[in-house]
């Protein structure tokens, strides 16, 4: 077996998740036991950092810190939005062969394994040998081939946090309150509201993904007759909800759309969407106490809360990406399968055109027939993502007081 | 001493903390010790619960649950935003009367003080002998005579934790970002974010109160200043922020003023501040990423995230309040003093008159000189009321790579 002896990059890539720098700090540790590896660099700032040349050197960091910067939400090494074309990719590699950086471990989501797509079409190409692996994160939980994504579950469990709460708080001063979930073309972190529920009369009672059309009119009639039967009601949607047509609700609100280099409508980062909403109800259905919270950035860099089987996992799929690359000198993406419904992982890696640019929905038998919740099947699959010691709300069991005067 | 036999009622008005319970508990618990209280009721949905006779009996309550409540956010009970006035008291004094409730403790804010003193005044001149007391409850720290009131730590923890967060998360991919907070005219809640700060760059980089004229020149002059210097720039806004002439900014958005029965403009609930903002900061600045959050009512209800001084306190208030009436007969508002700085409280009751209705604002040695940021006395008086166990961001510390291309 020939061994390719070169330096290891490591980087991220596109929104940050809770657990995004468990990989990294899984890369390098795991590199440092190969004796192929020269030196574990990480790129600042994605792969802008690289043709920046902006490297720091992680072999050069103490384990301790190296472990509480795993514990720290959001990217440690920053991040770019940055999408590399050929001549993007041929100013990388000439940086790469400067530095005899020999394997490259991009942690990302969809936009992030095309990245890596391109840079090892590029490589070969140009004849440079590179491993370069797709290391998966995501709070959207939208990668192909993948049971679930870390960063998902830590995500999903302050949705689900802050549903309990919401939920407790709508139904203490009554109305209808509407909680706007990250979410561009899969529902799965809106989903995850549902797992707030505990009393039967628990909201979310509506639950809104952009795997189904948004049907004004039914929205209306589904809230007035959650409303009309208990004066609460208490809605989860996604960010990403799109009309029959496919053009998202906030598209139809916003003069000047904001497009990102890889041609993303500016979702999040706003609150026009539950604004929109709560007129909607307002002036259709005459309800006075109508309100809206976007929950944005606060849903994937909240610190405090995470899932801890999140955190593990998001560090197995950084050691696993470097034994791929030094064990089987191949290149791909690392992926999470469920062998077990509750529960275990294995990982695997494919071929990167499997993940690359790709998005992967919420399987129907997730959404009920209506497509406003979700199922039994769905609370199962999430359920254990959120990890343990998931706080739960209690109720007064106190008997109500007979009434003496009765007006 | 004459004792007042009777029946003891608690209830919570208005917004829900994440700790009011433990108030409502500490009251149930502690008010069983004494022989002339011969039950403890719950009023359902405040002073409304009692015009409409809607009690629970919490002496049929176990003490595992109502321990179980005391950790729940959200008030258990249930609230209203009613404002009794004479008519709406003497139908209170009436199911009073039919219900030999002599003891009235209604935990709450401003508004809810409010009542207590009309309650109060109105059981006078009735000639009904009540014993009623106001326990204080604020997540915007807004009550006279109070170092600080339960429910703030609480949420004052929840605004520093998402504002550590954001900042790693702005920080990854650069620009500026808006977190709008909780705070109608007492700017405590939006200081609090100053705590996120660890590192030296740290943001929150601007922070802006509503005890000072908000001046739109001057803001954008000051994110101009801040993210020139480093592409970054993290801003905590109050809600209720307003223009020189005490005008809310928001109100000069919305088309339609939404006011509640106690005459306040709704400003929570929508993202239209956030919004404003970020575009007269993309305009006017022609700075591309901009992102707003209005945090909402995550801030007072988000399950798992709170103080456990807090807690603690909040239960404190409930047991002397109890004690107060029972021991000294008496009326009044229970108040928290701080007789060190760092760090031991003592209970005190004062005169309804001087809490009632009434709102505290920030002194001015908590706010810079510029207006737009918290000095070191505030930091040193919020800290310990943020609890033990705040997580804490860390860092990369790997030197830099020397540049071998350097182009």
């Amino acid at each position: 077996m020939s061994r390719l002896v070169g330096k290891v990059l490591v980087a991220q890539g596109g929104g940050p998740t809770p657990v995004i720098n468990q990989s990294v700090v899984g890369v390098a540790l795991e590199a440092r036991k190969f004796s192929q590896v020269t030196a574990v660099y990480g790129a600042v700032h994605g792969v802008r950092g690289i043709i920046e040349e902006n490297f720091v050197d992680l072999t050069r960091e103490t384990t301790n810190n190296l472990e509480k910067v795993a514990g720290t939400p959001s990217s440690g090494l920053l991040s770019t939005r940055d999408k590399p074309d050929e001549d993007y990719c041929a100013r990388m590699f000439k940086v790469m062969q400067a530095h005899d950086i020999r394997y490259f471990f991009y942690v990302g989501g969809n936009d992030s394994s095309d990245t890596v797509r391109i840079v090892n079409e590029q490589a070969k190409e140009a004849n440079y040998e590179l491993r370069a692996i797709h290391i998966p994160k995501t709070i959207d939980n939208d990668l192909e081939e993948n049971d679930h994504c870390p960063g998902f579950g830590s995500a999903a469990r302050f949705v689900a946090q802050a549903f309990m709460g919401v939920n407790l708080d709508n139904r203490a001063l009554r109305g209808v309150y509407i909680g706007v979930v990250m979410g561009r073309h899969a529902g799965f972190l809106t989903a995850a509201s549902a797992l707030a529920r505990k009393y039967v009369d628990d909201g979310p009672h509506l639950v809104y993904v952009p795997e189904r059309a948004f049907d004004v009119d039914q929205f209306l009639a589904d809230v007035d007759r959650a409303y009309s039967k208990t004066g609460v009601c208490t809605i989860a949607v996604s960010e990403g909800i799109s009309d029959a047509e496919g053009t998202p609700m906030i598209s139809k609100l916003m003069s000047v759309e904001e497009r990102d280099a890889h041609g993303n409508v500016q979702l999040s980062g706003t609150g026009a969407l539950g604004d929109l909403l709560t007129e909607t109800i307002r002036t259709k259905l005459n309800i006075k106490r109508v309100r809206a919270d976007t929950f944005g950035y606060l849903q994937r860099s909240f610190m405090g809360c995470y899932s801890d089987r999140d955190a593990r996992e998001a560090r197995e799929v950084g050691e696993k990406a470097v034994q791929y690359a030094m064990w089987d000198n191949v290149d791909g993406s690392v992926v999470i399968r469920r062998p077990v419904l509750d529960y275990s992982v294995d990982y695997d890696l494919v071929p990167i055109e499997k993940v690359a640019g790709k998005t992967r929905h919420m399987p129907d038998h997730f959404i009920n027939e209506a497509g406003n919740g979700v199922t039994d099947a769905f609370h199962n699959y999430c359920r254990p993502l959120l990890g343990s010691g998931l706080p739960e709300s209690h109720r007064l069991r106190a008997p109500i007081v007979p009434k003496v005067l009765n007006v």
